[in-house]
């Protein structure tokens, strides 16, 4: 499979060959620190050309309208239609599963409110029981922890990104999951958030899910990249070719697998998690914890390159 | 390699050929709710047939006179010098290393104690900053996150048993761990903590060392069993014969695959985490998660069952 750096002949290539532009956002068109030089501009220049533009995130935190008011404060046009993010994707896969039940979320507001658009109960959103006495005997915290009450509604465990996960939130999900017949969903299994030049790590879902999948020795089912669930919500609304289509992100395990997965053309930007060095080499794997089989068919230091290649089309 | 079903006439050979048996306690000699039948008696008997005991335990939640104490209560007979838990090992693996500097513990109190008694300075140990307020915006959020103060001392992560897990306990340790020359260690890695008959599922120290490896990205080096360190130590302080030594446990991924890398006899209890469908059957390895390539030498219903066989000796 080609592996190359974007040129200007590629980025032409690219442009006749595709109507629809799927974007990974964190890592890509913003980070941590806010928007990422150039992005804008080349979203605009992607429309302009009359290209459609999507909003493709392993983000779970937020909802669909409040994604949209994110990538408008960035400077990015999106229309509530143009985003699946995966607190959306899971409300909607349960919702065409025809699921009957209640679901006990490690996640946050923003699936919560997917969940209630499709009217599916929930429980579990915002901070539980935190246990702050640390006198307290490791004997007696195991009884207290075997006294929890658990909602005999609940036949379903969703895992998203929780800034409030704690001990008796782990506890209670893996309880749940050894119930006969509870689906164990997770939104996404990402490491970290890209934060270029920061000594801090922003740690991701994947903390969340494994620590719970490993208690509960089930592994979930996951929602996001690199599965293609959220590439065939967008085909089906949209009528998408995948050989129309590119995908652009910054990481090669989630963004560009699924884009294999899908046939979809990709591009790898360094703005984010991956670098050059995670990328095969002469044909060797990489052997960088986010590197993949599979890579992308182009690669750019930044996505402003693809725009400045495409700025005088 | 032999895996039976434990007899009088296996008990009696084992006894004439092994001066030391190691137990594991929590799932062989107590559970989450208390101590289990037939235990106390087999201790009492091996004591009374000349035999020499040793606690061997991947609980990292009490330092050893604390462990002392609750094998007491239960009890059992210990003395202080018996017993190997993973916040003592740890801590010696730290002072047999002639580490200098300051270790960020996701934690509790037993470790602090076992570092204190070898003078080796931490941090971390209690309740972090925990964030109460679900209505703060996720990119505020990750702001404040990026605001996070590391100490410039640490140079090593140590991960046990910490009820008080928590999103910026998380965020810290895996920060450090990016540091160049940061060592990074864990207790062990259990899944779950054995509670028989409860539909409570109480989170073992793999789910804190999960979340911590998969936000940082690297591996941690391993203190407890299946790792040799702690027999290592029994056995260069009380100069054990691998060949005069068995291990008895409930999981066979730690006490059993410990047992064998060390050349001991192994003894399985189902007692624990552990049941017959996690042994191998016909040569066939058993698809569990709890199974291993390792298989015990023998196995049996619980410890009291040994106890019966050697009671008229």
């Amino acid at each position: 499979m080609s592996c190359e750096r974007l040129t200007k002949e590629h980025a032409k290539k690219v442009m006749s060959e595709t109507d629809h532009f799927l974007f990974d956002c964190d890592g890509v068109l913003w980070d941590g620190n806010g928007t990422i030089p150039g992005s804008v501009d080349t979203i605009s220049n992607l429309k302009r050309l009359g290209k459609k533009v999507y909003y493709v995130t392993n983000n779970s935190s937020s909802s669909r309208d409040e994604y949209q008011l994110k990538c408008q404060k960035y400077g990015f046009d999106a229309d509530m239609s143009d985003i699946v993010g995966t607190a959306f994707a899971s409300a909607l896969y349960l919702h065409t599963s025809n699921f009957k039940g209640k679901v006990y979320v490690v996640g946050n507001p923003g699936m919560g409110k997917e969940l209630d658009n499709f009217n599916i109960s929930h429980i579990g959103i915002g901070p539980d029981e935190v246990e702050q006495d640390n006198s307290v005997k490791y004997s007696d915290r195991v009884k207290s922890w075997l006294n929890t009450q658990l909602d005999p509604q609940v036949n379903c465990v969703l895992v998203g990104f929780d800034p409030f996960i704690s001990y008796h939130k782990i506890l209670k999900a893996a309880s749940y999951i050894q119930r006969d017949n509870c689906l164990f969903l997770a939104t996404n299994e990402d490491t970290h958030l890209p934060t270029q030049g920061s000594d801090i790590v922003i740690p991701g879902t994947g903390t969340m899910v494994l620590s719970v999948s490993h208690a509960a020795r089930k592994k979930p089912l996951v929602i996001g990249k690199p599965e293609t669930t959220m590439f065939d919500v967008l085909a089906k609304a949209n009528d998408l070719q995948p050989s129309r289509c590119m995908m652009v992100g910054d990481r090669m395990n989630t963004d560009i697998k699924m884009a294999r997965r899908c046939n979809l053309k990709s591009l790898l930007v360094f703005t984010g998690v991956c670098g050059i060095d995670d990328l095969p080499h002469n044909g060797l794997k990489a052997e960088s914890f986010e590197g993949s089989d599979d890579s992308p068919d182009f690669y750019a230091d930044c996505l402003g390159k693809f725009g400045e290649f495409i700025s005088d089309l």
